[in-house]
């Protein structure tokens, strides 16, 4: 009776995922090429945690420390510590707690009982994670099946195509008020601030990553953490920033100019941008990233940024920022309807500052539906 | 001359981490117990970071998926992609560059050759990871040495407390202000927009996590993600949140009523801040962390709300919010001074909802220094 009674409490604030969870079985034993009976998913210590595990379980709340999914293609099952317990039990999936790691242990070792083969998830498993799997599954097979589990969350299904085109929506908002948001003077801490606190107030659990707000010569960094610098007149001002809703991400970057932009900015500029719209231009499923990717650098490097481009034009976007897939060089795979990649080129020059213009696109069969429209013009902050 | 010149651009904003360096790597030597030539820290795809890859380099900035730390006692150097390289090189970090995978696993090689045995740190390796390393250290024993690795960051280091104090500073100031930041009407995730954008604007990087905004029955969630109930008269307001600042953290916990409290809610609320004070005061260099977890326990077990503190007491703190170390009833550990902890007691029910008062507290070698030293009066919104 209480627990009927809490689910109807806390119903309203979760999201009801019931009607999900056998698709993401489904997904991922459709794309399995080993056969399991099964795949446990294991989490460590935050920020140690198995994104998978949430995708299998579709839980949109909590941190699952230490918890293990139990994928069938028939069920998924929880072994929950007792600090998630509300969040799992309301999502709608079958829970069991456990009370000490030992508890953990036995539960483990009663539910994989009788399978052969199960499958793990390496590249999100800790190794000590493993060991204590593999001590639980005395006698059964451990298979690595991570290809198989990106194989699958490539491929987005409805329900997780809303919550990235939710993130998305809050992300295109604020990237069009940045100029409103960030002067000169300010900040690179307050510039990621004011974005946060807009995307938070439009509906995001938080950011989707740190925030990445760099002025003047750290622009060229692509990976820049913001600082105290402030922003003077005549430096690139760079924002890389996403949403994070409901466990799904976007990821969204524009560069602007603080005052008046110098030949040499615009000239970055209008590369870079001519090399993103190219890129997605080319998009549409059938087509290889590595080609895409292709387009993109062989604008830059026949410009006289040649050599300046130094990532892929793109990565999976899902449930984690670098979701699985990607629009690189160095790789080659072929893009298929339902992938949801960011396509984002840069020009970085040590010393002087960096550009890149990234948009979120959803691929369709005959191109991509741009889920971040927001505007690409070179605009003064 | 150009990286000289870099660096020179670059320095003020970067926080100049050669004078710790050296203390990283004798710490986490110093409390080896296991011989090893070297220790092997490899990061995997966010969210799957090692902690003690930025522990052992000090990088304040940058992401570094996929990237390496070799730490000898003498030295750490970084395998990094040169996304990061401009983060790594101008933290003061010897830095080698890796153009693909197979050129990191050959200069892995390379740095590992000579070596017997190396240590990994297998709670936060990837076991995807842990087979790269073991497949580029032929002959060479792997060790898991997280224990070592646990021990030496649970004693913080001079630097490491500057950091912790400013990011408890922030959230000291933020949790002060909430009762003029939110208001009845207010949505849970309204409210975490407000309580993050004032840690920002104070200068942290971001929220330490996903700030936990909880009204009413969801007050009851430990780990709850806030959505968007309205905050309504008589309601528990819970906040759990903290500041990220240069890759530290800090974890603050405060409940509010919404108007008016009730009998039971203010006898919630005076056991919970009892529970908390006498473990605050029963804390010092040499005392069982089970013994403190205790008097908070027996406070809580001797009311009314007997069974219903559901966790420990508290945790270590650090680079992440579940550092190494604990205040628990399931782990005998004596608390050292220079340890810093969280101290969290709660009261849970379900349906109606939570208390929980959590401060970061210093341990001395009489006492402990409380770092977040906001009001705990029972405040209403």
């Amino acid at each position: 009776m209480e627990s009927r009674l809490i689910n109807l409490l806390y119903r309203d604030a979760y999201y009801s995922a019931s009607d999900d969870l056998s698709t993401k079985e489904k997904c991922i034993f459709a794309s399995m090429k080993t056969e399991v009976d099964a795949v446990v998913l294991m989490n460590g210590t935050d920020p140690n945690l198995d994104t998978s595990f949430f995708y299998a379980t579709g839980i949109p709340n909590g941190l699952f420390e230490g918890c293990i999914a139990i994928v069938t293609p028939k069920k998924t099952e929880v072994i929950s510590s007792e600090l998630e317990e509300l969040s799992a039990v309301t999502s709608g999936v079958r829970t069991a707690v456990f009370e000490s790691t030992e508890h953990r242990t036995k539960l483990l070792e009663r539910k994989l009982r009788g399978y052969r083969a199960i499958g793990i998830n390496a590249r999100e498993l800790t190794h000590a994670n493993y060991l204590k799997i593999k001590k639980a599954a005395k006698g059964i097979k451990l298979l690595d099946v991570s290809q198989d589990i990106e194989n699958a969350r490539m491929l987005k299904q409805p329900d997780e195509i809303v919550r990235i085109k939710k993130a998305c929506k809050i992300a295109t908002l604020v990237a069009d008020k940045i100029p409103e948001m960030v002067s000169e003077g300010d900040t690179e801490t307050e510039g990621a601030a004011e974005l946060n606190h807009m995307m938070m107030r439009l509906g995001a659990t938080g950011p989707a990553f740190v925030t990445a707000v760099a002025f003047g010569a750290s622009s060229a960094e692509p990976h820049y953490y913001p600082g105290q610098k402030k922003l003077r007149k005549g430096q690139f001002a760079l924002f890389d920033f996403g949403a994070e809703y409901k466990r799904y991400v976007s990821d969204v970057t524009r560069t602007f100019i603080c005052g008046e932009s110098n030949p040499r900015q615009r000239e970055m500029y209008e590369t870079v941008l001519e090399a993103q719209m190219a890129a997605i231009d080319a998009i549409h499923a059938g087509v290889s990233g590595k080609e895409v990717d292709l387009v993109a650098r062989s604008i830059i490097d026949r410009s006289k940024f040649r050599g300046r481009f130094i990532h892929s034009t793109g990565h999976g976007l899902g449930m984690s920022v670098h979701d699985p897939g990607a629009i690189s060089y160095a790789r080659d795979m072929v893009l298929k309807e339902g992938m949801v990649l960011t396509v984002e080129p840069g020009v970085y020059i040590k010393g002087f500052g960096g550009v890149r213009i990234e948009d979120d696109v959803l691929i369709t069969k005959k191109g991509c539906q741009i889920l971040t429209p927001c505007t690409k013009e070179f605009r003064s902050i």
